[in-house]
């Protein structure tokens, strides 16, 4: 009896697929052998406790959009690929109790939707929403823009539901809000890109949706000018929803339709929630300032990663966080970095977290330039430790960032990560070579080619 | 050589202590042979690996203001306790950037009071300001009243340094606001009651002090009216810094002395932090609805539990909690469970977070009190597994809910539970007894004497 025969058995035929190419948008990419489309919590269960009792490694595949190639498989073969999809039950919502209990499958955007619509919010707000999963936003515990008021996705779970080795449904939390009698499994396996166990669902909190946002924004012709203001926005007494910036460079790939950034090095947007924070806000950000649509500005705001992305063909896009006083230190020497390096460069990010999406642009089709962009990525993950900050602030280290974690970390601290994976995957079945602390060489399941930027 | 001397090399002569008695809050207690008061974070390593070399177990000790008994030494000799309070240096503190860096034994009063004086606020407020220590506000993951709208002591934590097994300084995070680079180790100490290792020290966030608090308070006829108005409170688009109850026996043991109580079988205090807000909430809470001063508010509010503990001397204070929506059951089934074990029983609490201090007073001098006292526990534990919530909250489990979660977690979780344990204690040195997910029969250090609830 084939494996796919034996997973048949669990998901029905139809729900097994072989040969499939696996990517997601760092553009990496490999084949997974097989994947197969669970309906439930439990197959999804009996699908692991199948892989685990045959030795099968495990990759967890939810909307397919994050940036560190966290679901592309590799390093075993024989491998089994779990696609959420068919996860996306809303299993209950509670508007009145400001609550929701949903299916790792179901997307971003429907919580969100779900909440708006009753007058509530979800906050956590990483890209793609239309895309991703609740699941995925999880597994790399997402951030956004707004996680500067009001946390990553961590923050607004209170329980979850996953499948852990050997092939066991647990929970750990629920709709209660505080819970201290067990160790934090919940947030554990929050941030831990499938490593180890698989999300099934998740108990969300919401909140009521502030009554207005409103974008406070205003163009510095430098990078210290903008930082500088940064400051004194942190130093008006508003806690702004977000504080976000671009530096000139993606302002001139992707100019903003609302002001004209011809003349701007850096731009500053600060989200007002009240009239009383929208006058301090403007009043911190100098005499530029002035308040846009808020509609407008996050449309275009989420749209410029894919604009940048297409200036050259390809590019890679970082996360790394530094403390808040290294901001204008990281940004300038990013753009060095890509100098140094003969490319094109540039950054954007959540300014108030210190989390930079430092990019560097270059064309998939030729190898010079990619090993350029590999070059200036090792160059930014050495400044993200140097300026004592993390290699990934928001994306999750995947496949792209393995291996960093060692430089960051003493030996005694990359020793209790490990740990905790041979705690709780024994086999180490649970999505192999994603987030691996240290540097490894690993074989390659599917067509057997190299895994790299897809192009 | 003895054990003291050997410590004496590591800390200084002066700064080891023998047979003390260790107790906190909860009235458990009893005697370590060996407490040590190191002087750094490189003291506490050291002694850490002296005591892993040598088998010894590791109790740390905060401020002894706990309602768990997690400090109480049990289950081991030889064994020494580890005092934090000679690590009480901010190390680093940056009001602009609302950010400081404190050492386990600075007092959580000590963090408000810098905060404070600088715009600023440190959200989490646990009980006994004065007496708790940081490390032991994260050792239990504290919360308190205004956990509502902020969160409980991690969400405040960008970073820490422990000492981890077999006694290595490691840290977790650091300044930097979102890291995704590592599992979330960081989050995994806090709230581990120091069975993981010792917390050193911690980086936390701050942020702008609100403007203004603003204590919106109403009596109600019945449990169930006050419910009610709770619940209209989170439809009212607010959310309140903090939504409190105080149900009426509370209020005859300990009336507030800026409002006739002698009516009132159930109190809402909710805390509104603008004009808007404060009327939103005053309508929400109905016609009988007030604002009062904050500080008297907050006050009266911090001496309730220690004037009911008076009323006949002791008593044993729980803190259960429940989803939202079993809030009103909850109060009235702990009131039942007060009257079925002959027990004046009383609650309040954290009504927005459905965490409950369950209260039942009895006679410490009266072993039949005492006994029916530890009856009554045991039905509330059942009583929050039975409403789908937890029997902690934000105390702990310490000595006294060990053996709990096995009846709140299926088998599979508290496997993951004490699989993370061993991963990381593998000599089960850290903290022994306390958080044990099973029942388990430990024979005591010190005096030889039971533990017990301290006279």
């Amino acid at each position: 009896v084939s494996l796919a025969t034996e997973l048949a058995a669990i998901v029905g035929a139809e729900h097994v697929e072989a040969d499939v190419w696996l990517t997601d948008a760092s553009g990496l990419g490999a084949s997974a052998p097989l994947l197969v489309h669970p309906a439930s919590a439990e197959e999804v269960r009996r699908t692991v406790a199948w892989a685990y009792e045959r030795g099968v490694a495990i990759v967890p595949v939810g909307g397919r959009s994050g940036y560190s190639g966290g679901i592309v498989p590799e390093g075993r073969d024989p491998l089994v690929a779990v696609a959420l999809d068919r996860l996306n039950r809303v299993r209950s919502f509670d508007p009145l109790l400001w609550r929701i209990e949903v299916e790792a499958g179901v997307t971003t955007a429907t919580v969100q939707r779900l909440a708006r619509e009753n007058g509530l919010l979800f906050p956590p707000d990483p890209g793609a929403p239309e895309q991703s999963q609740i699941g995925g936003n999880l597994a790399t515990n997402a951030g956004g823009p707004h996680a500067f008021k009001y946390g990553v996705a961590s923050h607004w779970v209170t329980g979850i539901e996953a499948v852990i080795a050997p092939g066991e449904l647990a929970r750990f939390g629920g709709p209660t809000r505080k819970d201290v009698a067990g160790y934090d499994l919940r947030g554990l396996l929050i941030g831990s890109e499938g490593t180890l166990g698989i999300i099934t669902s998740a108990w969300l909190r919401l909140m009521p949706a502030p009554a207005t946002a409103i974008p406070v924004i205003a163009g510095y012709p430098t990078i210290a000018a903008g930082v500088q203001a940064i400051e004194q926005a942190l130093a008006s007494n508003v806690v702004p929803a977000a504080i976000e910036y671009l530096q000139g460079d993606v302002l001139q790939h992707a100019p903003p339709p609302f002001l004209d950034a011809s003349e701007i090095r850096f731009l500053v947007i600060c989200e007002a929630e009240s009239e009383a924070e929208r006058d301090a806000l403007l009043d911190a950000l100098g005499p530029g300032a002035r308040t846009y649509d808020a509609t407008a500005v996050w449309r275009w705001r989420g749209g410029v990663s894919l604009v940048v992305r297409g200036v050259k063909g390809e590019k890679l896009a970082e996360d790394i966080a530094v403390p808040l006083d290294r901001l204008g230190e990281a940004i300038e020497r990013t753009l060095e970095i890509g100098a140094r390096n003969s490319l094109d460069a540039c950054s954007w990010g959540h300014a108030g977290d210190g989390n930079i999406h430092s990019t560097f642009m270059f064309d998939p089709d030729d190898a010079s330039d990619r090993a350029r962009a590999d070059a200036a990525a090792e160059d930014l993950f050495a400044l993200a430790r140097d300026l004592g900050g993390t290699v990934s602030g928001e994306h999750g280290v995947g496949k792209l960032k393995r291996g960093q974690l060692i430089g960051q970390w003493s030996e005694a601290a990359v020793g209790a990560h490990e740990a905790i994976k041979h705690a709780l995957d024994p086999e180490g079945l649970f999505n192999p070579g994603t987030k691996d602390p240290r540097p490894v060489t690993a074989a390659l399941v599917g067509d057997g080619s190299s895994t790299g930027i897809a192009s």
